[in-house]
């Protein structure tokens, strides 16, 4: 009949002993952000396809899902040739925010701090634990140009997710560093100003292709060798735990304010979340989007291969769409990322309950009997109680250990005539 | 530069306001449906194409968002005047839990209570209150021919209402009538079978056009004026408050089997859910959509021009998807709906806090009492309170005043020398 029963590629159904593992995961992270003052908003799941197509989003633009025009406006694009959709999917939720600013800023609290909980979607090729469709949790604070923002919003994420985690949970580390240092070491190793992206997009891959790769990557994109050991070479002789002002000193270079102010973050979040996280610099890390102006962070969890939280400093998006200048930070947490470790960790599933009450009446009790069981149902529930009202089934002793086996523990059993 | 501030046509952005009226609706909903049993499931907001236009969503269909194809395929369906959509966004929450449960029934308890909690999208034309994203509650129970399913769905759904409008709230009503019963109604006065679907689609203008609209509508399609006249008679006669079994007695028509049936469903909501709504049978509801086939039900708001939640049983959809025979009633809550409704009857915002803590510290403030400042501020959250961090501004009284009409009650100034 043309009737398919599995969701779109790359998309999942969601049943109900994962959507209570992540409707608690979506509680803990609502509570332990609103003690920070981040205020949630949400904004439409689609976006104008200028916005989304404006360069802001790198390699995620590519992914799009477009969505159609309709009607007489659809054959009117058909027949002249122009683009045939008006919206795009968003594929992230930053994009979102800054249009959301733009048109909102006036009525919201000044600096503000933005939380949002949302699906975002791109047409990726599905890997296990890649999805077409997922959810990421935001906060940013926009408007504060000093590094409070920073501070903020490191010890929230970091505060959440050892919540989240628990005692005796993964050890996390915040990773940190800053794109002007980043920069400022390619200027110091000999690339000019405008190849410093390109050296930056290489030393991305160190986690994954190691020096020699990278080094080969630099040669094969044209870059001298010695360019490339020079380069390298700052990064290679780092001790484990250098301080961002002890890594300058060595590379010969970085700003005194930028180096100032990144150790006051690190200071302050490392006293503020105490033993929850380890808080460290990191002179490698470079973060993908090339929209960060300053500091930038990323969160790992001992025993982990992947990152599960990532942001930074981004002070020139907004006024592309506001006029307005406007200081922004964020930090993304990787939600489908925590769910898959959660599930690692625990393994157990979450019941619907624990003692519930199940009444399963037989086929041909009165209308009296009926109300009666009801009733009661109501009355238990609302003392509390979990309570459901079934049909007895030909095969009662499955229906019943399937019920004790879902925490109805409490099987009544209503028949037709009295027993 | 081409960058829309505004959202795209026909949706919204949330403000934090609004957002905490939304959230705490919803964790209300949450919490009240958890203790009939009902368990929350997801599925992705987007669906083959196929499913969409299957002739299950009636008028619907018409207002589908469709996403495009990608890459080759788009190329290859515009070079061969194909479809040039493969997915579209759902327009209900119904059509996808009938290809969820196809999908899964065999891993979920049997009956089963399914929530759905998630937006929906319709390209309709935007007005006050209608808008093309909006948030739909679902609760639906799959796999149960008994009427015990109706009167969980209806006694979850006034018990929910009733705690959410809490004592003195507008009076709820929940009608009930028939697929059925319309059906024989119709036949009796006259109409043939093939054109009692046609009649109710007439009268289920009644309380828009009145009697004389809808005698006039069933003219104008060619049913004689006598036709229309008795078939209308048989509702226009009708006392406030009759019970099914006196409507059908009257009207000459109605199987014995149904009548029963409903007046059971009736009478046990009635017990159950006591002051807390009433439950009546109406003799003239009869539901836009096509796909129900029996028991059809709505609850209005006294003070307020539209109902706020509707549904009924549809035992034949899911077989469709899943070619096998499913019972299933549904109960499906108009989100929006409920949230205007309390904006208007409670007027009031809600605020971030109502006693947070709000540190601002002066520019040149050092390094050690920026550390103590946000160590103290996490050791508050950690006592519970909300608490933030901001740089101090040119307007310092303002800002003062902007936190506390927030609810940060307890400002502290650091600055960055000792007074």
């Amino acid at each position: 009949m043309g009737f398919k029963k599995i969701p779109v590629k790359g998309m999942c159904d969601i049943t109900p002993s994962e959507m209570r593992l992540r409707q608690k995961l979506l509680s803990d992270i609502r509570s332990s952000y609103a003690k920070f003052g981040f205020e949630e908003i949400e904004t439409p799941v689609m976006e104008h396809i200028e916005n989304l197509t404006s360069k802001q989003g790198g390699e995620n633009e590519k992914l799009i899902f477009k969505v159609m025009k309709r009607g007489a406006e659809l054959e009117r694009s058909k027949a002249s040739g122009k683009e045939l959709a008006d919206c795009g999917m968003r594929y992230d939720l930053t994009v979102p925010l800054a249009r959301f600013y733009a048109n909102n800023g006036a009525k919201l609290l000044s600096p503000f701090k933005a939380m949002q909980i949302g699906c975002v979607w791109r047409a990726d090729n599905p890997q296990k634990g890649r999805f077409r469709q997922f959810m990421q949790c935001d906060i940013d604070i926009l408007g504060d140009g000093t590094n409070f923002a920073e501070i903020e919003l490191i010890t929230a994420t970091a505060d959440m997710l050892a919540h989240i985690f628990g005692e005796g949970g993964p050890k996390l580390t915040v990773h940190v560093n800053d794109r002007r240092i980043l920069t400022a070491v390619a200027l110091k190793a000999g690339f000019s100003a405008e190849d410093t992206a390109s050296a930056l997009i290489s030393l991305d891959k160190l986690d994954k292709i190691g020096y020699g790769g990278v080094g080969e990557e630099l040669v094969n994109k044209g870059f001298c060798k010695e360019l490339a050991e020079r380069y390298l070479g700052i990064y290679k002789n780092c001790a484990d735990g250098i301080t961002c002002a002890e890594f300058c000193a060595s590379a010969g270079c970085g700003d005194k304010e930028v180096i100032d102010s990144l150790s006051e973050i690190i200071d302050c979040c490392s006293t503020a979340v105490g033993n929850k996280a380890l808080i460290t610099f990191d002179p490698s890390l470079v973060r993908g989007m090339g929209y960060y102006t300053g500091p930038i962070f990323e969160v790992t969890l001992e025993g982990f291969p992947f990152s599960v939280a990532g942001g930074g400093r981004y002070d020139e998006m907004i006024e592309k769409f506001s006029g307005v200048k406007t200081n922004a930070v964020g930090f993304s947490i990787g939600f489908e990322r925590i769910v898959t470790v959660l599930k690692d960790l625990r393994g157990q599933e979450m019941k619907l309950t624990e003692n519930g009450v199940a009444f399963i009446i037989e086929k041909g009790a009165s209308v009296q009997k009926k109300m009666s069981v009801f009733a009661e149902a109501q009355a238990l529930r609302a003392g509390g109680a979990v309570v459901t009202v079934q049909p007895m089934k030909k095969n009662l002793k499955f229906q019943i250990d399937e019920l004790i086996a879902n925490g109805y523990t409490d099987v009544r059993r209503i028949y037709a005539k009295e027993l």
